[in-house]
Parts: C-alpha cells; sequence; structure tokens
C-alpha cells in the first residue's frame, strides 16, 4: 500500500491512498484525513485504507492525478525523528580520513541522535539556508512505527514498523564541528528534514524488504548527474529492528515514530567509497566523497552545495517502477 | 489563563481551561479539543479561552472539580522538545569537579539538546527505569511557541511565546559518559519527560515575568524534605527569547514547541551550590549536590533515586499559591 500526503488540508494536510504507479490518489477523509490518525488507529484504519489501494489500482473508484510537487512530506510534522548511524563504512570513512580508530562498540551499539520533527519540508521544497554553512544532502532510508513499548526486543520493533520512506536529511557540515565540541550532538547543523512524496507497507517491496532492510539501490543524482546509487540492504550494520529497539531501551515510541538509517554507504572492496566515475557506487552526501578526496588527495576538493544546486533522491524496484516517488531539492541560498 | 490537559479523550486528551486557584476546570470542545489544536489556531482560540477563563473565575459558567492527578502533561505529546541549559552554574560546577574550564563561548552561545517528544509521562506517573541507570530528576522552567520563522531575533521569538510550563527532564546519569563519548549527544539517557499539570499564559505571571524569564523560586522536595528553590530569575545567562532563537537560526518552529531552560541553578557566594541545610538555595537535581560532594569531599555521597523515591517540583506566586500545579514522580524500578 502507498500513502501521501497532499499539502492542502492544514498543517497536517490530506492522507491519499496512491496507485501502485504513482499516477493517481484518492483522499479519504472517512477512514482518516491525515497520516497521524491513521497510524493512531492503524488496526482499524490500515485494512480499510488496503481496500481503497485495491480500487484505486484496479480502477474501481474514481482517483485524481496524482502529483508529488503537491505533496508534503508523508508526516509534514511528526512526534519524533531518530535517525540512526547504520552504515558504518561512512564513519570507517570519516576516521581513516583523520587516521583514527573506530570504537569496538561502534559495531554493537548504534549511535543515533534525535532530530527536529516539528516542521519538514516537502518532498520538492527547496532547502533555504546560508552557503556559509556548508550544505550538504543525507540520502537515506527510514521507518515510521506505531507504538512500541518500552524495551522492546529487535524481533518486537521490528513487527512495529508500519512505512518505509526515503528521507534527505539536510546537513550542514560547517556547523557540525563546533557542535559536536559542545557535546550535546547536532543541533543548528540538522535543519528541516525532506522526505520522499510517498510512504510505504513494508509488505509493497516484496522480496526487496528482508530482514528489516531494504534491499534495493538508493540512486542520488545532483545536478541531474548521478551521483550515488549504494544498496540500502549491504553493510548495513544495525537492521531497523535494531535502531527501533535502540530507541526504546528507555521509553516508549508512540506511532509515527520515524526512524532513520543514516547515509547509505557501501563498502567497496578495497576501495572506500568509489566515485561512479571510477565504476563504483557512489556516495549518498557529499561529505563522503570529500572525505575520500582527503584520503587520497589531502584535501577535499568537491564544494559543498550552493544556490540552485538540486539533488534528487529516488528508488526503484526490479522493474525499474518508482518505488516512494522522487525528493528532488534545490537550494535556496540565504541573503544570496 | 491557565490550561491543562486532562488524560481522558484520546492520545492527545482533553484541553480544560483551569480557575487561577486550580480548584476548578472546564472542558472547551467549542473552541478546541487539545491544546495542539488551540496553539495550532492561537489567534482565534486565545481571546475565546480567555473569556472562558473568567467566566470559571467568576463562578459564572459551571465547572467540575479539577483533578491534577487526572492530568496528563499539558501537551501529551509535541511535535519538539529541546533543552537549552541555560544556567551556567551548573557547567561551571561541574567543570570545576574535574578541574576543567568553561569555553568562552558557553556564555554567549547556548548548549542545547533535541529531547524526544512523541510520549511525554504524565506530571503524577511513575518514571519507569532501571536503577542501574542512574535515574535523576532536573527541575526546570520550559516555553511552548506559536509559529517562529527561520532567522527570528530574541526580541521576536520571545513574542512567539504563548505559555510557560515546569518540567521534571528525568536524566539517566550513568548511561550519559558512554553516550556523550560517542558524540551524538543524550539520547537512551534522556527517557520521557513529565510536565505541570498546568500551562499558564507569561501575563498570568504578573510581574515575575519579566525579560523572558521567571522571577520565582523553583521549590523541589525529595521524599517531601526541601531540596531546592533556587530563583528561575537569577542567573539565567540565556532568557527564553535567546533560546528560542537559537533554534530558529537554520530551521523554522512549529507552534507547540516546547523550549527549555536547563536545570535550574543560583551561583550562591563564594560557596557554589549550598544545600538547603547549610542555609543555601539547595538544587534542582542530584547530580549537582553529587558535583559539590566531589569538590569538597573527592566523591559523590549522595545515591541517585532508588525505587519507590519521589520528587515533587512546583512553583510558588509571591502570595504563595501555586502557579502550574505539582510534578510528583515516583521512581518505578524495572525489575525491582
Amino acid at each position: 500500500m502507498k500513502l501521501a500526503t497532499l499539502k492542502h488540508g492544514g498543517r497536517d494536510g490530506t492522507l491519499v491512498v496512491v496507485s501502485r504507479d504513482l499516477t493517481r490518489c484518492r483522499a479519504v477523509p472517512a477512514i482518516a484525513r491525515t497520516l497521524q490518525a491513521a497510524l493512531d488507529d492503524w488496526a482499524v484504519c490500515e485494512p480499510q485504507l488496503r481496500q481503497v489501494y485495491e480500487a484505486v489500482n484496479s480502477g474501481a473508484v474514481d482517483a485524481q492525478p496524482f502529483d508529488q510537487a503537491a505533496c508534503a512530506s508523508p508526516l509534514p510534522r511528526a512526534y519524533q525523528w531518530a535517525d540512526g548511524s547504520a552504515y558504518l563504512n561512512h564513519v570507517e570513512l570519516v576516521r581513516r580520513a583523520r587516521n583514527a580508530e573506530v570504537p569496538a562498540s561502534f559495531y554493537t551499539d548504534p549511535l543515533m541522535y534525535q532530530g527536529g520533527s516539528d516542521s519538514f519540508i516537502g518532498p520538492r521544497d527547496a532547502v533555504v539556508a546560508d552557503e556559509a554553512w556548508g550544505i550538504d544532502f543525507e540520502a537515506e532510508v527510514t521507518v515510521v512505527t506505531g507504538d512500541v513499548a518500552l524495551g522492546a526486543s529487535p524481533e518486537e520493533a521490528a513487527q512495529a514498523i508500519r512505512l518505509v520512506m526515503l528521507v534527505n536529511d539536510v546537513s550542514l557540515r560547517n556547523l557540525i564541528p563546533n557542535e559536536l565540541a559542545k557535546g550535546f550532538g547536532f543541533f543548528q547543523s540538522k535543519p528541516a528534514s525532506a522526505f520522499s512524496p510517498v510512504a510505504v507497507t513494508p509488505d509493497e517491496l516484496g522480496a526487496a524488504w528482508k530482514d528489516a532492510k531494504v534491499h534495493l539501490p538508493l540512486v542520488v543524482h545532483l545536478n541531474d548527474k548521478l551521483f550515488g546509487k549504494p544498496n540500502a540492504g549491504v553493510d548495513m550494520t544495525f537492521d531497523f529492528g535494531r535502531l527501533v529497539a535502540h530507541v526504546a531501551k528507555t521509553r516508549a515510541l508512540e506511532a509515527g515514530s520515524i526512524i532513520g538509517s543514516g547515509t547509505v554507504s557501501n563498502k567497496q572492496g578495497d576501495l572506500w567509497g568509489s566515485s561512479i566515475e571510477h565504476g563504483g557506487v557512489g556516495y549518498c552526501c557529499l561529505a563522503e566523497l570529500r572525505t575520500y578526496e582527503t584520503i587520497e588527495q589531502g584535501k577535499p576538493a568537491t564544494p559543498f552545495m550552493g544556490d540552485g544546486d538540486t539533488v534528487r533522491i529516488e528508488m526503484f524496484d526490479r522493474e525499474g517502477r518508482s518505488v516512494f516517488g522522487t525528493i528532488e531539492n534545490r537550494v535556496a541560498a540565504l541573503g544570496g
């Protein structure tokens, strides 16, 4: 089942059921006005939404054209957005660039930060930021949970996964060093994220959803040029069950919590982070390429995003069909 | 005006207008069913809620008895909870205990972390946690904002403050060192917080609301013994306008965002953190007393909270009347 939120209709927008091929959609006010409302009462709403989904796919009910550009993030605002760092290749690269070891605990205890979730930007909205802040994208996979009890096991946590989305976890790289040095983690360095136009139930991914991971390439274009296509099912040290259980260790999760994978990153043979030009799978953020440049050449060569630069993030199934629609964020430089 | 949320009525509870003396309340479904709904449309709802407030105070309308124990946190779940560290005495003490300097930037750039906001506990709920985690309370003042634009000034941010509350920002001290060492800030070490039964508009504080600070003692009892009464208006390096503007530097805030002061802490003459027994104003968390013990005696003597221990947090106006009602959280030890 595929769901999206159109921007009109207030702060939480209007929930629509979207056809599998992303061409048509139908609002479902009699079932749930918003995605959060559906998640709040999922046991009741899900079967009804699935009936509409089947009917929209078969053409048995009226539907309107689906316009990805009219979408808000599926949850325009959420009660939780916590982002892991499950692809340790990224961490290893960063450490290697400064000749540091990765602590052994990083392979058993997920890194995770609490993100701001009160006002996400839409999948096609501009990233409004100052170029001096070092604007970067991070392409990731995320899940949306139902209620999860305090102390839930990874298996219980995996069972509570309701939806899967992509995200552009925008990062302001030049604000990070000072912020992390203060010891309290990211804050200003993580502005509003943008999620994919469409959220899908795990079953929609078919065989690509296995072991609480999405086994498909995450495709990133920068200014229409292919920049990365690492497989999100490869080199993910912590699956989504583990990530959600990490959150649940000391507190319960409320339905509608969004938990992210961190930047997708594949370890590429003896090479660490080969670019597309060199036959590799490329990267899901500029920082990784810059780190690779630092390792190879002593300093980064690729700049961060500037005014007008556009990143595109999407994922295709094995038949080449877009699963989540396309995130496409252009930078609108502040004061630029 | 005073507002609260009764637990019944669903995940977001039921908004009630509370009499100034906290004895009576009235639900207002025709104006707003929930506090978030009122904040989402504050310009329309506020004058109507104030009319009801006047009528409840004067006895002109029917009202039911107000039971603080029936309350959820005013926002049972929120889209944002970000907590500052505005009382630098606390930071100075911790650093002094390990002979470290406080970086100069800490006096100009607020420390802040993003907290989990998806499922707060109620003001009278138990703190369910493992004693081995080092259970501590932190008594603080918080504000709830309306919408705040990206880049808002401290003055603009202060104008967007809609409500004031107290909070017990529960902290798991023994989880903090490992977590901060990982570099991404607090996560498991900050379980669900509990807010005061009642949220009040700034005008309700009268002269005690000045320069975007609350100039009243914050009164903390541990197992019915006075533990702290520092004045929240004293030694607050960053007022709430500054704290909210810190959040707004790189992203807009959505209505209903909760921004906290950090543990209230007064610098006490030549003594740093005098206990109530020694004629001081005491502390708003156990960690501060333990730090003082470390400075004076080489190691902490006071244990963290154990099963059955209860903390009480409240604030009284100059006539001795409770402003926000009373937070009272008992520890229910996991597996204890």
